[in-house]
């Protein structure tokens, strides 16, 4: 059993605009789950605001001994507007976040291991 | 209750120049904070430095279920200058601290979970 | 006994094209492992998809007091494939994560301290 | 008492080459440490290579209440190669890990909290 059950992302932002081919060079953020165990992970994911009450909870599926690379662009998140982000999953898994902003000539990437939280 | 009541960033160097539109693309560093909890969240940064005793404590508020991301810009702190900071907060929170640097052409980022600290 | 036996990357991705004279600016990614005890390290490397069964364990060794800086380049890994890795060591040892994309005109990098799995 | 008297960074790698005005954008590797106790904190950093015993340790003092961003430029470590740093500390500190590669016309940033090692 690798990893948590809950994770947390607090920094979310996804630049407004993009340089290069669509979709590997358009500025995204991910949250990479990992589930390690054997099985099925049931995903719920809620999206924190700046001033308005929080949304979701959005739902992702990673089957057993499978990595999902969750693109936050595929929910109704608003581009440049700042968000944070509580994890939840039926079985323990791993979430890295990464982001890619390609709003200049060349990109820039960070990354980061969430924030596990104990259960 | 999630995340720890304290939590510290030890690179903090705001850079001195920016290339692009403000406020967006100007240079900065953000302590990326979620109050996931129902109470306010009544948080105070002090800044520590090189060569000085510490600055502040500054005083920052973020509501029930909400993510504010705080830039260090808005404090009285220095560009182009060393700092570090210990975050301290009534409630748990999570915290991620994140730079733009956009003095060459094309900007970098990066970012890192802060490291709490247990109660 | 520094570090930990297991350790998650969750975010692979080896991007498919580079700028610049190889092997320093190739695009690539990297577990940067250090053993800092007194025996070998024999460490194994799990490697997770998004679509299929996961592949290995490939194995890498670390002498006593020694940092090996495995890229992941070398792992038959598709470029441009969503991945994830669990790396399990005889000994405890410390993972840190590292991507270089030169897929434009100046590079990017991205490094997080990999996800140690308590005993 | 905040943060540990152990540290890790696993990926150690000073780019040989840089682009722009010396120092700020000079290639470099720091571990930013933060001493907000009230004691002096006397530092040894060891450095670990990929094929020869490790070197130092080397001396570092951080004053009560305040913060060092020591550059690993400052100690004989050759760039372009491959390296690890254990950080031992007289009392707790909070150690992060920063690297600004300039070898290409725009910079590129990566940063991460190094990894604690319970006492």
């Amino acid at each position: 059993m690798i990893g948590s059950k809950t994770w947390v992302i607090a920094e979310g932002y996804i630049p407004e605009s993009s340089t290069g081919p669509a979709p590997t060079m358009t500025s995204h953020e991910t949250a990479c789950i990992l589930n390690a165990g054997d099985s099925a992970a049931w995903i719920e994911l809620t999206i924190y605001w700046s001033d308005r009450e929080p949304s979701g909870p959005y739902h992702v599926e990673v089957p057993p001994r499978r990595t999902k690379h969750f693109r936050f662009n595929d929910l109704p998140i608003p581009h440049g507007t700042d968000y944070a982000c509580v994890i939840r999953s039926s079985v323990p898994v791993v979430v890295q976040h990464t982001r890619l902003d390609s709003r200049q000539a060349a990109n820039a990437l960070m990354t980061t291991i969430a924030h596990p939280v104990d259960a």
